[in-house]
């Protein structure tokens, strides 16, 4: 390729050989983003997270000096790679922390196992009422006697089999109708969508293709996009599937993407992105079960605000700024195809309404989804992530809190964490002579610890006294696993295997602090909800875990670190992808749809940020499990009982 | 011009001097129209009208044989343009009737005069209420207490200013709102439409500009097309204007333009052509009113249902053929821009609602404008153009017909019939030594014989007795006013005169069968209409005409031929252009569109063209006035004077 000009580079990418080439003076993180490899970045590219890191095989370079590498890493040519300007052709290994490859299959089993609401979450099921569904009407030919115009036959038709006192009829579809009506012999289908209040005949079609209707309904994660292909005749679910949200090469959390997307002006680009992986999933799934595009009339999506700002590219700057308003928290719906996402090209996309730029659609429809809204009982809906959102309610009052509890459970902020994919330990415990076992995701060589495994690494610790109360290592219980290197003290959970390529897996003093910071950001908002509204935790006859990380939660480790309130444990139940199903039953139903809207306009929103009380309540949590032990009677019980059995050590 | 190929011909049409290169064996009318040269064609081209009688003056032709041109006119090379075939480069002469020249300031007169409704056809205002309203917000800007999302405070905004239980906001609009809202300081003006039941929010502007908010009502007219410029906030009318429609050249009623459109594949075109003329109205009076386009938010159409079909491109074939179904009564309203209306780019189309493919919205607009569906007494509404539209009814009840009166009156099928354009005749009398005088349009030599003037001289001729009550010429009368030529006998209304180019002007008994036809049409509907309701002439209390046409009708001549029923004067009133009228009311209070809606709804369409009484009602009102001459006391009272006075002649 002697055409490239000399101020090109060109960078490798091991093991996969892809290669791209970049201006010299690019970062290798540029570089690796052109070429659509893989690295981890969780700050975005702004050099504090430490996550970017990949090995310089050859070439020139200009890194810059960070705090993040140690000696050992910059002299085994570990650089972070958005730190890193290319100064000429390099080889770059990119080690295999960094990559997706099996996840895949991972988010299929996930998404296949929620694909269905537990039935002891939902209780009871919403009348099945799409709201874009197809009528077939056998319409008796205009004669003499009975002379309505085309337009208004077909309305009355569609009036024959559903409530529509306000109804619409989009121009391109009027102008069809007389021929499209006399071709088909008066034998047609109608498709008609909801619209806030209005019947739009979206569609008219020759013949009965009312058996072929479809909706697809979506989880926009921050991290991975999960897609159910409903077949809205039949209320059930066809397919499902799942991607990892491509937009984290801007920032593995939202508020970085904001900022990218600020700085570069690349809304659009965002926007293109997490589109695509929709489309992704869409074609996948149609193409699987052979449903025609054109059969999908409608997609109901769901998530966290910042992200439905992405999906629709609105400006999500002032999410992040104070006070924190979204452009939109109820969205009217569009077309699908205005946004770029390929269905029916009439068909509709319906964003689930947010509470507030913290509290997203995922939260709405997670409300719903677990009937939070409607029960007797006082109830706790967690969904443990990036922020942690709680919702305290029954169906007489609802208050809800975002915790920012920060994403050190996903793995960002903790020097060997890593979000649940293969060899990622999800399991992790000590025996009574201080060994450790651990379980890997998929079973491969451990590369990481994701949120499950850190959780159960901090309550294993605190259990067996390697953690004191305040989060402290106590080097002297277990000097053999301990080291300390420029940073303090660590725990080595995995040493270092040449033979299977594993690297050193430890916990530092500063990834305890940061996931005791998380977990007490969790149980403060809590504590602050049930504080705000003059109930008592033992007035909770529910706690809903939702979210991807509470599904491999151990309860009684979290209630062990003081992360949940002390309840009972058969008051807990996991929900699953609560998103997901609120989805897809406002995609099976329009009173669900209406109820996800009226359950937005119910929450009450209470702001943590700017509360004294929350800071507070945030500080006395800063303990394992909490300065005041009193309210961890379970807890307590057990490290006395500990205590008694080790002691004696 | 050297690069012409061969088997082009030119054609150059005097007096204009304006030339078209068209394919040999193209028609002359073909030709004309490719120059924008208007020839009257009546038929669209079929070679039956014999209106597009042109005079070759060189050049070589290929003209069929045609009973519609006299001897003398072949000898001086008067050709039918549209049965001519262009062999060669010619040099064609259009004859002064053609001309559309000194037209527009008649109708720009109209168009002003009509401008206000008269008072006493409404009576009473609809509230003030347009579709389209501007609302300028002060919205108190977010804060941590109150950080409700742009769209809801937006929206708490407009609520705060207008009842808006449903609400819609396109996807372009959410997109702006962030930027825009902080850009503005929060002081922005929503543009807000009714879509028939939600509120969509159609712009929204920074500052306050909630004080130029414009509407324009049209009435799409088969032959002109009428537009007035509104001020929503003022409800008064800034400007009016009006053109010919431009699809004339296909034919001067819609029938043949329906034939053409089908013929040609051509529907796009005439599109094109009426959506042009109602953009240059848009533009001229903007331009002279100083008022932006993008400050017209609405625009309100009415017209017949066949001129609606074309200006939204519906296929409008079914109109035409049995049983005579419009694409659609009801059009929901549309943007302007998706059929090329040019006012704001977000602005509505709202088009009136017709009743069946013979009544338009101008009647439905008319029922509304005169108060007809409000009044406890029974009213008739009568619009004299080519179909001749009745309404009978009252606020308990209302019936319609559409009577196929024929053009006659509008001067097609009657040999110098011609519109109401400069040189018209359009006042006519016969003193007792049978001399006539006469009036034209605008004072310059006659050239033709209008409507109001065809009228007359019916009512004139029988009146003297020069045609007797079954319509025939009495030579004996008037044998110096008569003569014969091939087609029989024809009374001369004004001798050819060299001096100023005037041509002989006659009335042939061709003519007067038209003319009889077409009054006789429109008696039987309103007499069938009256039968089939049980009601009797005399229950009457009001009679409306509206039209064009109706506002030179002389009602004592109207009557005196047997058009109109034989009512006392006071009971009949001139709503001049009621179409006009009810657009307006309906682009200034949402409960007038409403009341149309209504109106169309509760108007029972009565079919004639399959009514055994309406054809026994026809031939007996083929006489002057009527076969049943006791229907019409006041005739008769008058032929017997007349005759008293006459017959010592």
């Amino acid at each position: 390729m002697g055409t490239e000009s000399s101020s090109n580079c060109r960078v490798t990418f091991l093991p996969s050989g892809i290669c791209a080439e970049v201006p010299c003076g690019s970062t290798i993180l540029d570089a690796a983003r052109q070429a659509s490899v893989y690295v981890t970045s969780l700050c975005g590219g702004d050099g504090y997270c430490g996550k970017c890191r990949v090995v310089v095989e050859s070439g020139e370079i200009d890194a810059k000096p960070t705090s993040l590498l140690s000696r050992a890493d910059v002299q085994q040519n570990v650089v972070l790679a958005c730190e890193t300007k290319v100064l000429g052709d390099l080889v770059v290994k990119v080690p295999k922390e960094h990559m997706l490859d099996t996840a895949q299959i991972l988010i299929d089993a996930d998404a296949h196992r929620f694909s269905e609401l537990p039935a002891a979450a939902a209780g009871t099921r919403f009348w099945h009422d799409p709201p874009v569904q197809k009528f077939y009407l056998d319409l008796v030919p205009p004669s003499i006697e009975d002379n309505l115009g085309d337009h208004e036959r077909l309305y009355a038709g569609i009036r024959s089999k559903t409530e529509a006192p306000h109804m619409q009829t989009g121009y391109r579809v009027l102008q069809q109708l007389p021929g499209l009506l006399r071709q088909s012999r008066w034998k047609v289908t109608a498709t008609v969508a909801e619209r806030w209040g209005t019947h739009e005949v979206v569609q008219v079609e020759p013949g009965d293709t009312s058996r072929s209707n479809f909706g697809v309904a979506v989880d926009v994660g921050t991290t991975t996009v999960v897609a159910h292909l409903v077949d809205l005749n039949t209320a059930t679910t066809v397919d499902a599937e799942a991607t990892y949200n491509s937009q984290m090469k801007y920032g593995e959390d939202y508020i970085r993407r904001i900022f990218y997307a600020n700085q570069h002006n690349a809304l659009g680009e965002l926007q293109s992105l997490i589109v695509g992986d929709i489309n992704n999933l869409i074609d996948t799934m149609c193409s699987r079960s052979k449903v025609g595009m054109n059969d999908v009339t409608c997609t109901v999506c769901a998530g966290n605000t910042a992200m439905i700002h992405f999906l629709l590219n609105l400006d999500p700057t002032y999410i992040r700024k104070e006070p924190y308003v979204p452009a939109a928290n109820f969205i009217p719906p569009i077309r699908a195809a205005e946004v770029g996402i390929r269905i029916n090209g009439r068909g509709l996309l319906y964003c689930l309404p947010s509470v507030a730029a913290y509290v997203g659609s995922d939260i709405t429809a997670g409300v719903v989804a677990t009937r939070l809204y409607a029960s007797r009982r006082l109830a706790l809906l967690i969904d443990i992530g990036t922020n942690g959102e709680v919702v305290l309610g029954n169906r007489e009052w609802m208050v809800c809190a975002s915790s920012s509890a920060g994403p050190a459970f996903e793995g960002s902020g903790v020097r060997n964490g890593m979000r649940a994919v293969t060899g990622a330990i999800e399991k992790f415990s000590i025996d009574d002579s201080l060994a450790s076992r651990f379980r890997t995701v998929g079973g491969q060589p451990p590369r990481g610890i994701c949120g499950s495994g850190l959780l159960d690494v901090l309550a294993e610790l605190f259990r067996v006294g390697i953690l004191d109360r305040a989060g402290r290592f106590q080097r002297q219980v277990a000097p053999e696993r301990m080291r300390e290197d420029e940073q303090g003290l660590l725990f080595v959970i995995q040493s270092a295997s040449r033979q299977d390529e594993t690297p050193e897996l430890v916990l530092t003093q500063a990834d305890v602090a940061n996931l005791i910071r998380s977990k007490a950001a969790i149980y403060a908002a809590v504590s602050l909800l049930i504080e705000t509204m003059h109930v008592d935790m033992n007035d909770i006859e529910c706690i809903y875990l939702a979210g991807g990380f509470g599904n491999y939660l151990d309860v009684s480790k979290a209630t062990f670190i003081g992360m949940l309130p002390d309840v009972p444990s058969e008051k807990i139940r996991f929900v699953g992808n609560s998103c997901i199903a609120g989805a897809k039953e406002a995609l099976l139903s329009r009173a669900a749809y209406d109820m996800i809207r009226e359950v937005a306009n119910r929450l009450t929103y209470v702001d943590l940020m700017t509360n004294v009380k929350y800071m507070d309540e945030f500080v006395k949590a800063n303990f394992l499990p909490h300065t005041d032990i009193g309210r961890f009677p379970s807890v307590k019980a057990k490290i006395r009982q500990n205590q008694t059995t080790t002691e004696p050590r």
